[in-house]
């Protein structure tokens, strides 16, 4: 597989959207053009970013629609479901489950692990929460090969440990800590602490 | 007013986190070096990213606990507390609404705004939903800075531009899309969708 740029690999998720709204609209060509222009890209910019997906536009014509949705959902790997457990059911894990918006990824959590007694055997959002104890064991099973941080960040380092030694290959890490893992694990954070840090500072710096 | 360089004040919710855990265990002085070795980042980074709140630590001792947590919450104006209203009390909106975590920053966020009549007069998280009719009058009337938008792509830029021209300086944009605003509105942005698709595609080729 060619590798794609991780600036275009950011930018398909926003083509994959706009492209899914043409089709409700009925739209079976579509250009790069048009794609740029109602999003603010240069046209030359969506032109290489879809040419990566390896497919070809026909001339005037453009982009047949379906082709090119499934192209860039292939080169996103989300044309399959990734599974996933998400660890942390504190508030920002279960803010997270209740956003359904995941499922437009392909991204579907089975199951949820925390610590608090209190929790496991009760369902957040429907799925079901297990005791951190169950974790090593649960992924061996599964296969699973994602997992989604939302724990606090005193008990983040260890427990992204405690997924890669179970053989998790993938972390979302909502959690405000910097991992430090092996390279067998891909480590993508989120950091909401540090995104609203940046706002606030902006806002401020305007201000005087 | 000094102004810090972002990548600086991305880092400092990582201290101030670490700082209130080590007040909370009792702790009175911190260096540089011990928090660098607790974060992993190099003690140079760290002492000049504290050297820029404006304090000078004392040697040997380095620096007291208390104001050192003041001057970076100072730096962020996490200080204040910020107001701001929500818009789009969808999934993802609603899942906003009920992490807690906001509330450490100094976010409050004192409306919610919905196009939904569904959802018009009722509560999310506690937090009133109003018509987006209500919004331009009710910016003027609270002077609001900020705004956490939430609605989905095709009316994220529509509703950017009615913020916009209603009052609001400040914009955390969870829509999966580019606004274009003028810049008087600072427009910070973190977008799930390209953060899941950098760790699928990243994944993706670690596999092959």
């Amino acid at each position: 597989m060619k590798s794609i740029p991780l600036p275009a690999i950011r930018r398909y998720p926003l083509y994959l959207r706009r492209l899914k709204a043409y089709r409700m609209g009925g739209t079976l060509w579509v250009s790069a053009t048009m794609l740029a222009e109602d999003l603010g890209f240069s046209s030359i910019l969506v032109r290489k970013d879809l040419a990566l997906t390896g497919l070809e536009g026909r001339p005037k014509y453009g982009f047949s629609i379906d082709p090119l949705i499934g192209a860039i959902e292939e080169s996103l790997g989300w044309n399959n479901r990734t599974d996933a457990i998400l660890v942390g059911a504190g508030n920002l894990g279960s803010a997270l489950l209740g956003y359904s918006g995941f499922a437009q990824y392909g991204l579907e959590i089975s199951a949820v692990f925390d610590s608090d007694p209190a929790k496991i055997g009760t369902k957040v959002q429907g799925v079901p929460v297990f005791p951190m104890e169950k974790l090593t064991d649960f992924i061996g099973r599964t296969h699973i090969p994602m997992a989604v941080l939302t724990v606090p960040a005193e008990s983040a380092q260890r427990t992204a440990e405690q997924l890669e030694d179970a053989g998790i290959r993938g972390i979302w890490n909502f959690a405000p800590a910097k991992l430090k893992l092996s390279d067998k694990v891909v480590v993508q954070r989120v950091d909401l602490a540090s995104s609203f840090a940046e706002l606030s500072s902006r806002l401020k710096k305007d201000q005087t």
